[in-house]
């Protein structure tokens, strides 16, 4: 038990593939974990909650479940693990339990929900968590993890040294529940890495309607996929966020050997859930252009995804 | 009879909708036609042509139709009304009807056609032909004609007395065939004009799978069809031609007052026909970059393009 100096209680605010992860190894590690869910609820409640995982299966037949936020206890960390496409409500929804110190550990994709959320709760301390991962929510209480699981933690505030105390906490107790973590001194420059590889697989799988393998295997949606991570390290760039050489043809390289795999934004596409755009696409493409720096390709792919959302009703439901 | 002093003689090839409507008029206005059909040379052979027209139906209950090139007669110009998907058979399909002083009409969208046509031809005289319409082949020998069909001729050698005689004997012709032509000065010009409204609409009809009123009726698909635009704007500009203020507006216009519309190569994708890329959008593109500008927007609805093309098989037909 070399790790468990930390041990913070948690709060996992969504217990979908990613909160159901993540909150499921923290409590299997012996953390105290409370969980709120929304439409899985009562099967929670009955049966616990499942996790197929590549890095060990696991099972929690009773967890703290509840599907009022008011109701959660009281908790050190807060884990934002909703897609922010439910950001709008996040603010109503944290309301009640955030308290003075309270960390928010912000599980989700995209650039500026730190930043947002910060505005919301000045006296709560906002951290970054990047999530690489393949994982999905096969049924309610069943979590399907098939590959990597790692962690990069940042703070917004990451000069603090009350930020770097915590983010070594965080660190703790997630190392413990055997999920790697790396803690990133930029969350600018960790928030736009993981763009690089959301950017384009996301959108690209929806437009596209294919997986990762397909994507890389297309020369022409290859071709598509290399200028939009370019794209990605232009705008990093002119937020002030140095990409090192040979760190486009190196992603490109790790999705090569990935597993075919179906990007988020694919599912909630497939199975008629709202995308991801504002987050993943306009918060970039707007953060660059105050830089001055347009992102042709990814303006064009975010509108492209617009006009699917704004007429889902012309498409079949997968 | 007014218009009657020149009365050229012509060989249409590809009998579709473009070269079923432009043939069948100047047909039903008396002129010397033989017509190059393949799929539909039995039907037409035995039942002639149907004009379904919003400028007066006509039916033409026997035509002078060959399935073979080599069996046409000989003709004073040359009608080229395939599609450019079929362009590298062009050459070989011509030789034996292309004599010193045929004139080859190229009735076909993209760019660069006429150029690469004069190349295998030199002692031919080569005519570029916009044709402003919305058509379709319903059946075998029924072309349904829905609204405008005026004809842009240009001249591939644009100044020589030779091409300018030419130009005004074919428009003799097609004005007597109730075909409302004007003469272009400039054969690029009329091209990038053209293009300003295929490359919009053509490829965003496939990718978006939707007709032209959904495209300009919702705002993500109109912004994109105008940066488009914008783009073609900018890729004439470099190859020297510059478009007055408010040509994207006013074809914006133009789009909204015209009756919903699948774009041709909207029909192509979805009967499973290949789509005229290299002309329309791979030529341009190109042209562009030789003058030192690059179109992003296009260049990737190229690549979506050309991604459907290569992964056909993963898609139902309709």
């Amino acid at each position: 038990m070399r790790y468990t100096r930390f041990m913070r209680s948690y709060s996992i605010i969504g217990t979908g593939a990613i909160g159901g992860y993540y909150g499921g190894r923290l409590a299997e590690a012996g953390r105290t974990v409370s969980f709120l869910a929304r439409s899985d609820y009562e099967y929670l409640l009955k049966n616990g909650l499942t996790v197929d995982s590549c890095a060990g299966d696991f099972s929690l037949p009773v967890i703290d479940v509840h599907n009022r936020a008011s109701d959660l206890p009281e908790r050190d960390v807060v884990v934002i693990s909703l897609k922010t496409t439910a950001n709008e409500l996040l603010r109503e929804l944290l309301s009640p339990i955030v308290r003075e110190g309270t960390i928010l550990l912000v599980l989700q994709n995209g650039l500026g929900m730190e930043g947002e959320i910060a505005s919301w709760f000045p006296r709560a301390e906002v951290i970054g968590g990047m999530c690489f991962i393949c994982c999905q929510k096969r049924n309610p209480g069943r979590i399907s993890h098939l590959d990597y699981g790692s962690l990069t933690l940042a703070a917004l505030d990451g000069d603090s040294t009350r930020a770097r105390a915590i983010l070594e906490e965080l660190k703790t107790d997630f190392s413990d529940a055997k999920i790697p973590v790396t803690v990133s001194p930029s969350l600018g420059e960790a928030r736009w890495r993981k763009l690089l590889w959301n950017i384009p697989y996301n959108g690209c799988s929806v437009i596209l309607d294919c997986d990762t393998k397909v994507l890389m295997d297309t020369a022409a949606s290859r071709r598509l996929v290399r200028s939009l991570m370019e794209e990605v390290v232009l705008g990093a760039a002119a937020c002030g966020y140095r990409f090192e050489a040979g760190a486009v043809d190196r992603m490109l390289e790790f999705t090569d050997r990935m597993t075919p795999y179906e990007p988020s934004m694919k599912l909630d596409w497939d199975f008629g859930r709202p995308m991801e755009i504002a987050y993943m696409y306009r918060n970039p493409v707007e953060a660059a252009r105050r830089s001055g720096t347009e992102l042709p390709h990814i303006s064009m792919l975010m509108e492209e995804l617009l006009f699917l959302e704004e007429r889902r009703h012309l498409r079949k439901p997968r």
